[in-house]
């Protein structure tokens, strides 16, 4: 089974952070691999953003998907394997419905993932986001899941770009959060936020005493589930294929 | 006052069918104008298509707001007026939560304005959409308000490519479905869940004698409104402009 | 287009300030006036004071749209325009469904229409209302446009008889609470919760820089634009007419 | 314990059949009245009504209320005994908050206390009422308490004008809405959704083989239990008294 | 009227001091007797425990309705009354559902019952339960009736073994606690969220004002009620009978 | 990773069946066994049965996870691997906040994991369990989860029995519900609402093409995800562990 972690910002050394990750914890003959556009934005942190990492999202399946994949673009044979599924390392699932319609294969998000590991080992849980701003996002999968009587979102207020030399540096402050959404909220777990927090899942949960769950870990072996049990999105009306719509790989060139 | 209507798929004869119609009911003092991306999708009936529309409203709002905007690129003096808010014509409020964080201005969504019109004419009511495959998309916009308990969605799932020619050829298909949605939801006001319907309004309320609501107008009085309150999107967090998202209109240029 | 602002106690004076307020921030060629009933209570704070306004506001109806309106109790020719549209200037849209009823014209209430405004400048919102007895009757509309998901309430526990001078003076108050929505229910527009209120929108918006939204302004503006979408109550079922009612300008006299 | 219940409308005879049908179901000890205003509407089938049946309401209670009310208006001893608790016996509970305002003793619904009956005997269950334009009502109640995920609201469509000779011509229409909400709303006990019907309960009843809740008789019960735990209105905020509300037994004189 | 009331664990003391308290609040003609198993756990504060008071549960409504139920297991004549419905005096209605299948009358549970007498007395109101790990419990009621817009759960973190000896020595930190309701979630009510708890009942409402709910006390008389109204489970199809369920007294035994 | 999979009932061939099917997609390095209690009840269609097979889930963890698990009761060693993670197999998800408590791994039920599945392949989708009188369990979790909004519950109303001899001859009537639920409901993807149907996927798969999700299957990868995660059930309050909870084991000897 073979996983694509799509990163859709264009910071590659978050990507590689997030598939290292993903790898520590995934389930034996599960591979995984990542991508991000290589035109778009540094960072996902507003509802402009999000635009650019759909589209980027669009063109990286595009990519993987190609019918013409077997040689890339300088007639070489390329390397990388098809995809069985794909995984959106963006908190929000930013474009995962464009991106269902665009794959041929399964497309998971990183927050339905992580809220779905919450909702089986906790009565009530937190998403600690970090920019404040972001939270709306965070509360739009909620919604759509109808999850709100369960879950309340948080924010620490910090830029994406802190993450830049890693997450160990945010403990205090994700503790410190963590803590109000125990006492106040009665959090029973606590979801990272944001990709690439993986570093915090160990000493946050060792500090807190409760389940600590990171999303693209979560999606990881949520898709390898997807694919051994041959499933794939509903292609009967909302999702399916959409063959007109133009070349995003094209237009991010 | 001025409002910009755009439409964010590429069929400028839309465009210029939807101010019209828009025209033909606005407050007097209210001038309307309408734009449309050059490049992006015909229609948009998915959620792939969706996120080019949001790109081309990105660049829409980012040409009328340029701040060079008094010269055009010949140099020439631009004609067009600064718009004091924008209306997203199409139904879904594609791309809506990115425009507000973009345009200085308010930003309006047909879908929610035709919402907020009938939970003001009437206790239930039904849209009434094309394609169902786009269901989902008015769903979301009902979820996001709340309205669930008073609002059904159906579709007459005919393609938006039929209304190239208007609509008139297709009140007998609305009818049927709308008299579907009186007597098994007990809706009693029906929304056009489409831009480009407005010649529907005048027949299809005479024959079902309830109220038919159209987006576009219900969006450009509430802009409207909005200037005159001097009310603009909340900059606080959720919508705070982002200065660093790069240039949509050079993306599509 | 003309709107009639129906204030539902009988002090006459505060229907001044409402309809001078309103004027201030009203579209070009909406004209405005105001009424309320002569028999009464003196505010409205509680859902008895509420029967007694359901009451007066079915009167002001019945007198606006009285069939002989041409010539008033003393045979003089009336001189107030027959109205195109109604809004009920009474926190909580008392009395409205029967309004909707009585009306031959659009009827719009304060409550309902901030919270439309509210739904489009911001992903969360506030009421802060006077008496804090009075919180039941703004979650009443809330609730019943399902917005509980993003709006919160709050009371200043000031008696409505505070406004008898203006509002100016409760700003520090309103202030206060305004922060606490902002911190604790990340509130990011403020809706007035009292009908009086205008004073405070352009400093308190000046001290908190997110929207302030004023409910008759905002009713107005909605209202107006009913009329020139050619708009009215749908007459289908729930709110037919019932013309069996008796007078309830009689029953005031 | 004594109950006095309120049929809000100005039928005389329809009270009588009320209160006999509660006595007949009535818990030993407890003594059952029944009133109505002189002055106000007919049926109570509009929301315009409904502003009358209220002041009604406040008219009735404040009479058996009243401090002197050891001697009527001619000085003769009263024989109405003061009540423990009142029942509105108007199916959407009309003016309920009102009269919890005003009454020093409980209130209690008959379409709040039917629906807490439906919910101890059965998983779904279908409120079936009369005019289908008074639909909004039940749903208001059902929304209020939250129910709507269990509960669904039906009309036969008939005026309420139709029980002045009794309900039991009734039972075939009941019966057959009463059926569809069996076999497409899951329902597995039946609310009758007016006053008056306690005709029917038995016939009803035996033929569909479930439960068919009569809310006045539910409403009385409910009462009682609470004057027997020594329980009433909270006065602490929302349903504070309101001693300057001006008298409604005046007005309505 | 015969009621019986079943506590689910195996404290008799405990049921005796129950039964005491629903009779000082029982409606004249209401006889009531109390039960609980001989085999189970001592006190329910986790579902763990759930699952075995349910059983306990079944068995004591197999005991009370037994067909050959004259005779006890010594051949003497017994003296318990056959009940006409049972309470179920354990919050968190613990087994509700099975007991109303598996029982001939109905079936009230003290959650459920407080919640219904809460909504008849207050705006919003505040369930009070003692063990923190509790409140999943009390969320589970209050979401299958549809309460949570008007009702909060606290707990005051106390182990129901500390009700041996009364609960009068709970007053001040269950005072502590409401208080916090009561301004912190604008609370109205409260309702003691633990059998056993009567003892606070006249002391606690004393203190706050406001009206104390005991559930037994609202049980008992909203079963009795019911028995008055003959009304009982639907059979229809959720709680029909299932005659091939193995004895549970046997189980227990 | 070893999964072991509870069916609650006393079928031993059903639990065969069961492991069989789960066996054929699971992921690689994923051990799958069964194992049922001895006593209990042949079938859990009722909440009756759910009592019993509650307490048959908890024994069979209990033995699962004995401390003295290395030799059974004939001093024999015994070979069953100890589980890393718990599935009920039991549609309705019988017992699984007790089993939290209870096991010291994670515990998945076979209806969440279903849900989540499909929520992440389609907008709409729809259960199709057996018995109508098991609707209520669906529902139970459906709304638990809060997907209410998204999934409907229908049911072909054929006995669990039906199941011995396998499942294929009921294809017929589940294609006939699931179409029904494809064109009321907009369902685009169909949940298998019971345990023991792994046969349909393949052929109603084909038959309606869309998606058919079979519990167990999806519970079984998602259980193995949490392991992989190394996450578990929250300890912190709700499921905290119950060790004075009497031996399930030995009341089921």
């Amino acid at each position: 089974v073979h996983i694509t972690v799509i990163n859709p910002n264009t910071a590659g050394a978050i990507t590689d952070t997030i598939v290292a990750a993903a790898r520590a914890v995934a389930l034996s003959g599960v591979e995984i691999s990542g991508t991000n556009p290589a035109v778009g934005v540094a960072s996902v942190e507003s509802h402009s953003e999000e635009a650019w990492a759909t589209m980027g999202i669009l063109a990286e399946i595009e990519h993987a998907e190609a019918p013409d994949r077997e040689l890339d673009q300088n007639q070489q044979r390329r390397s990388d394997p098809k995809p069985d599924a794909f995984v959106i390392a963006c908190f929000g699932d930013t474009g995962i419905d464009a991106a269902r319609e665009a794959a041929t294969v399964p497309v998971v998000g990183m927050t339905e993932a992580a809220l779905f590991v919450a909702a089986t080992v906790a009565h009530r849980f937190t998403i600690v986001t970090m920019p404040t701003r972001t939270v709306a996002q965070s509360e739009r999968v909620v919604r759509s899941l109808g999850l709100g009587h369960r879950c309340t979102v948080r924010a620490v207020d910090v830029p994406v770009s802190d993450l830049v030399t890693g997450s160990a540096h945010l403990l205090p402050i994700f503790a410190a959060e963590a803590r109000q959404a125990m006492s106040r909220d009665g959090a029973e777990a606590i979801i990272l936020g944001c990709a690439g927090l993986a570093d915090l899942v160990e000493p946050l949960g060792a500090e807190l005493g409760i389940p600590v769950i990171e999303g693209v870990a979560a999606a990881v072996s949520f898709a390898a589930g997807l694919v051994a049990q041959r499933l794939s999105t509903s292609r009967a009306s909302t999702f399916a294929a959409v063959p007109t719509t133009p070349s995003a790989r094209e237009l991010l060139r």
